[in-house]
């Protein structure tokens, strides 16, 4: 298992140039890092000074490299689909369907961009990935995707187990893989149930959980002095909470007392413009390997009863809580967070919310 | 309907104050125009200089703005869904989940953004609507979702019809509402022959219609001087003709012989940096409401059974050409385009592909 950086912020504010020099320091310190790319075009090529092809390619000791290409990822995921699906139904509908002719939908780059970092993630060849985005509310949305499809798959497994469609679908489901892979067990009837699909909710689980550990994904800001990229990566600082992700601190190209009181409590990391020569660069990077010590997006007390969610960058009327289903729901930055609450204050109603410093609490009754 | 200006570029390149010029000039010629952002955070405010909402404000004569919401907009789009659920299905399953509680997953952003400026475009309220979304891969992707769209319904109907899947399905459908809506007119028992359904697939239908128009889609490149920001624009500027849109011009912030050549043969225009006052931009924008004089991306001549497709910025060892299924797929710049072919050319094999002068050109056997 791996670490895996990732950047956020404006376009044009250096995220890439970031990204290379994190990857060329801690390859330099003997980790064992990957670095890939996101950026279809021949940028980042350009930028790293080497070309970049779609398999991982070492670029120099300890150092591999890669950029992401999507319409062979889904080409490949296509195939694996299809494999899955002669074992699972019996009248498989993809087998008359290739691979190659695929066309790419929007969502998918950043679901077969998830599913190729965590490959890489659990391949065990890589210390540390470097993850070079879109870096926007876009990247937010891949990160926030395990949480995503876990509220999905929660949701919509009570209202599909109810229904009626449910009992006209299962006798299309194959028993016989069930049984061979569960070791002669029967086929249950309960497709949730089944093993391999208990997998690949574990893996959304596992999803779940790397997201939210500093150890696993971390991200950092940023930004030039520009006062509007200030504000856009101010905006991803408060966002990336909302998924649980830790921002750990904020790269910028000119710091003054104002920029630093914006990202308050972040350290802030001078970032030189590119002249050349990466070791500019290299030496104002912070030690990514320690645990970073900044505010973790959620707290829970159970003695008190309340939930703080670090929420910066935001103010009280920008928050949003509703409880129509059987989860609390915070929207925050054009992004929906539902919480699962431990077992104490499960099912129970919020009777309060405050704003203070940065934090909204909620109070359970 | 509405002429819709979107544009390409890497980040940071100048992007958002074209659109905001765009707009400005074509509201002072006396177009209704509407200026529409993705960009999530509070940055595209700050350039515009007025605060921007979710639904369309008027901040000048002629001139509205919006800033598009995905979490408002998937709220309502689940509504509507639900309330075709109930006509069209016997035991409606999606009735217990609130649209206040729906989590945003990759690639509903795009789909949500895309369909409002569809119901923007028809509203007739507005002649001209600018849109400033990603400009990158990620627009694209949107912007060739209704040809992706059309080409999994064109090739999983064959596929779904053919299965034993679909009779088991389609007990669930309700004849009601079809008998109601078609004037009295049966069931036919066949579901993509239902007037809804082909409504929808008309929907699609005039989306590829809209994109392939540059009367109705129309693309502009941006870059600034720097040559990674060039390599990129380049790079879109191929890319944007895999999804046959096209591209009228090039925004550079500084022009030498050098970029002009890169960009040949779009019409280059000089973008001077904002200095407080949209003058100094709108008087360099070209005549948006006069046909853009450019190469179109498909040309088709049936005397000489060939095809043209404009390709520029990619060589030969870039694309990939295969006819696995039933049609014909071009692979270039990480996006799959399945061509439809005219009759006279439909079903038979390319015998022959060659790269000319940025065209590829294939004749059919």
């Amino acid at each position: 298992m791996a670490l895996i950086l990732t950047f956020l912020g404006k376009g044009g504010s250096g995220r890439s140039t970031c990204a290379i020099a994190t990857a060329k320091k801690l390859s330099a310190q003997g980790q064992r890092v990957l670095l890939v790319t996101e950026d279809a075009g021949p940028g980042f090529s350009m930028v790293l000074g080497h070309e970049v092809l779609s398999a991982p390619t070492s670029i120099s000791s300890n150092l591999w490299c890669c950029q992401l290409q999507f319409a062979q990822l889904l080409e490949q995921n296509w195939e694996q689909l299809k494999k899955l699906e002669a074992e699972y139904l019996r009248d498989p509908f993809f087998k008359a369907v290739y691979g190659q002719e695929l066309s790419l939908l929007p969502g998918m780059d950043q679901a077969l961009s998830l599913n190729a970092l965590r490959e890489y993630d659990i391949s065990g060849d890589y210390d540390v990935i470097v993850h070079d985005g879109s870096g926007d509310q876009a990247s937010l949305r891949m990160w926030g995707m395990p949480a995503g499809i876990d509220w999905y798959f929660r949701r919509f497994k009570q209202v599909f187990q109810a229904s009626q469609f449910s009992k006209a679908v299962m006798p299309f489901v194959q028993p016989i893989a069930g049984a061979v892979l569960s070791g002669g067990r029967g086929f249950s009837g309960d497709l949730f149930d089944q093993p391999e699909v208990q997998e690949s909710t574990s893996f959304v689980g596992q999803g779940v959980a790397a997201v939210k550990d500093p150890m696993r994904v971390r991200a950092y800001l940023v930004s030039s002095g520009d006062e509007v990229a200030i504000a856009t990566a101010r905006y991803l600082w408060g966002a990336a909470q909302q998924i649980e992700m830790t921002v750990a601190g904020v790269f910028l190209n000119r710091i003054t007392d104002n920029t630093k009181q914006d990202f308050d409590p972040l350290p802030v990391y001078s970032l030189p413009s590119y002249t050349g020569d990466w070791q500019a660069q290299m030496k104002v990077l912070p030690d990514y390997l320690t645990i970073p010590a900044v505010p973790a997006p959620l707290d829970i007390d159970l003695t008190a009863n309340t939930v703080r969610l670090f929420l910066p960058s935001f103010d009280k009327k920008q928050i949003q809580l509703t409880q129509y289903g059987p989860e609390v729901t915070i929207e925050a930055g054009d992004q929906r967070r539902n919480l699962i609450l431990p077992k104490p204050l499960k099912g129970r109603s919020v009777t309060g919310a405050k704003f203070q410093a940065g934090y909204l609490i909620l109070s359970f009754g």
